[in-house]
């Protein structure tokens, strides 16, 4: 009663990176292999018979672009069936956000080069890339309302306009800080510390805050926000 | 470059519905075939080779249950490698909130029976459908913190309380009436008329309102709540 399928499944991997320079970046490769041939694109590949979604898309970031990122997240599935010109092929896309100086980039045979990319500035993608790029970008912002972000990507210490920064740059716009402050300690994920910023860019140096961890995980389970 | 791939693919539906008893159900389908014959399932089957996966959910929908809903979301895809006795089969499943008298049942050749079930008392399902409705029931509740709900569930003309009770039904918890009053006033999705309910259940007749469609739908497009 198993109909004769034709579909081939595959992973994408949407790794987005955040610097202090106040830009989004996503991690694209170049391809070696038609179709799109080098075309940058997402990094990603065929799932293997007996290996998990993630375990496949972990593969495919490390042996395309040389690094070990293991806690994306699913994003979306994408099977328009046009969307390959091999074939029938479905791709089932993962993203996430992390700090690009904890990962050095090494394309091996499988890809001619890796590198982040603005995504304000991004080159032509290949196969349906843009797309899922784009609903990626457009989760994140999402996200970021129901889920506290910062951990990973700020310094263990740091003035609470680093905090600031981060959400402006994935929201790309200007937030009111008064109120955005007032949020926080609403939520209770910061903690201050008793201490200041050593090297302050400009003005006098800031007080430094810290997340308070247990806080921050079990809001990023349970969720923030809107409390009816 | 293609690897032989042993994977196979299929959608499933996870149908809430919504009535003002004040509890949510899901539809599920008897089993006519093996694995799990018998067992209670989610409507769903295999991708057809040149359809849309939102297609493929809908024809399952139509063939095992009798029902026409096609304004179905994407919910997760779910690829543990042990799923299925079958073999590798993967399933990209989508949810939706429909109001069950809207949609008259009727179980067809592939299915023995189809039913609406209180999400509280289910019967034990075939596969991981219990996890794959866990997941929905989560997101549920989840996407109504930031999405308005309730236009195709409630009539046209609907006293506030009717509005509370849905949200209290979906969370499965009370809710601050007050509070949520204050909160639909400030999103101005609701509209007040000159009119009362004509058979109120209890006390005197409560005033009446509609949705705001342009203001509802524009807010489902932009997500409502934690502003920053």
């Amino acid at each position: 009663m198993v109909p004769r399928q034709d579909i081939r499944l595959c992973v994408d991997a949407v790794v987005f990176g955040y610097t202090a320079e106040k830009s989004i970046s996503v991690l694209l490769i170049k391809r070696t292999i038609e179709p799109f041939i080098h075309d940058w694109a997402l990094p990603g590949g065929f799932v293997l018979n007996g290996e998990t979604l993630e375990d496949a898309v972990t593969r495919e970031l490390l042996t395309e672009a040389g690094v070990h990122i293991n806690y994306l997240e699913q994003l979306y599935t994408f099977g328009r069936p046009e969307r390959d010109p091999r074939g029938r092929i479905i791709s089932i896309a993962y993203f996430g956000l992390v700090n690009p100086t904890n990962f050095k980039l090494a394309a091996s045979s499988d890809a001619e080069d890796a590198r982040w990319f603005d995504i304000k500035h991004l080159p032509a993608l290949a196969f349906d890339h843009g797309e899922i790029v784009a609903t990626a970008v457009k989760r994140l912002r999402n996200k970021i309302r129901y889920e506290p972000i910062g951990f990973e990507l700020l310094d263990k210490k740091f003035p609470i306009s680093d905090l600031e920064k981060l959400y402006e740059t994935v929201l790309d716009r200007p937030i009111d800080r008064r109120n955005f402050q007032k949020k926080m300690n609403h939520f209770g994920i910061l903690m201050g510390h008793n201490e200041k910023q050593k090297h302050p860019s400009a003005g006098r140096p800031a007080k430094l805050y810290s997340f308070n961890e247990e806080r921050y995980f079990q809001l990023k389970q349970e969720g923030i926000m809107f409390e009816i």
